[in-house]
C-alpha cells in the first residue's frame, strides 16, 4: 500500500509504547477490518512530525475481501490525517523495507518576511534571510555521489555501513521565500536529511565554511553541534521497488501537498 | 490592521467568556506590547473554525513605539496561527465594522475521491460528487443582486434589516475534483454564506430544486432543514473601504493560503 499522512500529530511511523504511530494507527485499523493480527513494513521508519505522500508498507494477511473493499473500508476508518492512496497485491516475498531500492524526500522551507499561518505545520520557516543560491547549490552538489555519511547521522541507530549513494539533490527557488530540495538515494541514515540540510543552512548563515562539509564527508566522525532542521518541513515522496512501479508513468513527483491542484489563471 | 488567522483552533472572531477567540488573543497581545486598555473593531465576526486572509480591524490607542516596531513586536507575541499581514495609521473616525462598504468570503470544496490529508482543516469535503456546473452556475446566478435573505441566514442575531446585495459571485473549476466560490457583497447576515452555499450543494445533491431556492428569495421566511455547510472551508479574504484601500493595486484576490507561491514548472 501506499499511504500519505499529515505527521504533525503523530510520534512517527514506528509503533512505540504509550505513543500514538502511524505505523499501529493503520495495523489497528487492518485488524479490526480482517479480524487477523498484522505485521507491518514499511520502506523505513519516519520520525515525529515528518510527513509522507509516498510511504510503502506491505503486510501478509488472509484476505477475505475484495481489494477495493478493504480499500474504502480502510479509508473509512483510519482518522483523517492519514489515508491509504493505493492498495495492490504483491509476490509474498515483497518487503517494503527490503526491497527498497531508493527513495525520494522533499524538504520545504519558507525565508521571506510574510510567512503564511496556514503552512506552519507544513514547511520550516527560519526567519527571514536572503538565500545566497550559488553557495546553496555547491553544498548540495557536494553530496551526490557514493560517501560515509556518518558525520551527518544521529545516534541511536544499529546500523554499522554509513556508506550511501545520493542519486539526485536539487534545490528549487518558487520565488516570494518559498524553496525546496529534493533528495534521491538509495537509503538514508537515521535524521540524515534533516542534518545534510541543517549542515547546509549553517553554511548559509555564515556559521560554517563550505570546507567543513567537503571534510565532514572524507573524515567521517560524529562532530559536534551539527543543526537538524525540523521534522515539518520533510516529506517521504516516492520509495522505488525493481519488480513494483507505484508511480506510474507520471515521472514528476508530488512534492508538495499544496501541488494537487492548480491555480487557475 | 489586516490580519491572517487559521480559524481551526479558535471560536470564532468574537470574544467570549472561557473561550479562545482571535479577538482576545489580539487584544491581549496589543495590551501587553502597549500597556494600556484596547478595544478592537472588527470589519465583522467570522465563526468558530472560519480562516481569514484579510480581515480587517481597528483600536484607538496611545501609541509610544514606531509603527514597524510594533508590527514586529506584535507578529513575536502572537501565537503562529494569527499574523497581522499589515499595520497602518487611519483617521480617529474609522471603524473597521461600521465603515466597511463590501466584503469578500471564498468558500474551497473537494468533491473528488482522493481529498489529501493535509487540506482536511482548508476545505469542506462533502464526498465523491460529480459536478453539475450548468446548474451550480444557475443557481449562484440566482442570488447576485439585491434580496431579502431572511431564507439564507441564521437566528441568533439582531439584525432587523434582512436585505443584502450581493455584487459578485461565482464558481471556479481548479481540475481534479477542486472547487471554490468567490462571494462579495454589502454585507452578510450570520451564517449567511454557509447556508448559500449549503442550499446550492442541496439542488446538486437533488435534495432540493432550483426553484425551491428562488421561491425562498421571493417569500423570504427562515425554513427548517436548510444545510449550513462547515466553517473550515470558508475564507474571510478581502474588506473593501471608501477611504483606505489596503489590497493595494493587485485585483487579484489571495482566494487560497496556498497560492502564496507558485507551482514550478
Amino acid at each position: 500500500m501506499v499511504i500519505e499522512y499529515d505527521g504533525t500529530n503523530y510520534f512517527g511511523w514506528q509503533s512505540q509504547p504509550n505513543r500514538r504511530s502511524v505505523q499501529s494507527v493503520l495495523a489497528q485499523a487492518l485488524m479490526s477490518i480482517l479480524n487477523q493480527p498484522i505485521t507491518l513494513h514499511a520502506s523505513g521508519r519516519t520520525d515525529a512530525g515528518v510527513h509522507a505522500l509516498g510511504q510503502v508498507a506491505n503486510c501478509r494477511v488472509e484476505l477475505t475481501l475484495e481489494l477495493p473493499t478493504l480499500f474504502r473500508a480502510l479509508n473509512s476508518y483510519l482518522p483523517p490525517d492519514i489515508r491509504v492512496v493505493h492498495l495492490q497485491e504483491v509476490s509474498l516475498s515483497f518487503n517494503a523495507r527490503k526491497d527498497a531500492t531508493s527513495k525520494e524526500y522533499h524538504y520545504w522551507m519558507y525565508s521571506g518576511s510574510q510567512f503564511p499561518v496556514f503552512l506552519r505545520h507544513f514547511m520550516f520557516y527560519p526567519g527571514n534571510y536572503r538565500i545566497d543560491w550559488s553557495l546553496l547549490k555547491e553544498c548540495i552538489h557536494l553530496f551526490v555521489g557514493e560517501h560515509d555519511f556518518t558525520a551527518f547521522s544521529a545516534s541511536g541507530s544499529s546500523v554499522r555501513n554509513m556508506v550511501r549513494q545520493i542519486h539526485r539533490f536539487e534545490v528549487y527557488d518558487y520565488e516570494n521565500g518559498f524553496l525546496s530540495f529534493q533528495i534521491v538515494g538509495n537509503g538514508f541514515l537515521y535524521k540524515m536529511v534533516r542534518i545534510l540540510l541543517g549542515e547546509i543552512w549553517m553554511v548559509q548563515l555564515r556559521k560554517k565554511k563550505i570546507e567543513d562539509l567537503r571534510l565532514a564527508l572524507i573524515q567521517p566522525n560524529r562532530g559536534k553541534h551539527r543543526l537538524c532542521l525540523p521534522p515539518h518541513g520533510l516529506y517521504l515522496t516516492r520509495v522505488f521497488y525493481p519488480d513494483y512501479d507505484f508511480w506510474g508513468s507520471d515521472q514528476s513527483s508530488p512534492s508538495f501537498p499544496f501541488f494537487y491542484f492548480q491555480k487557475r489563471v
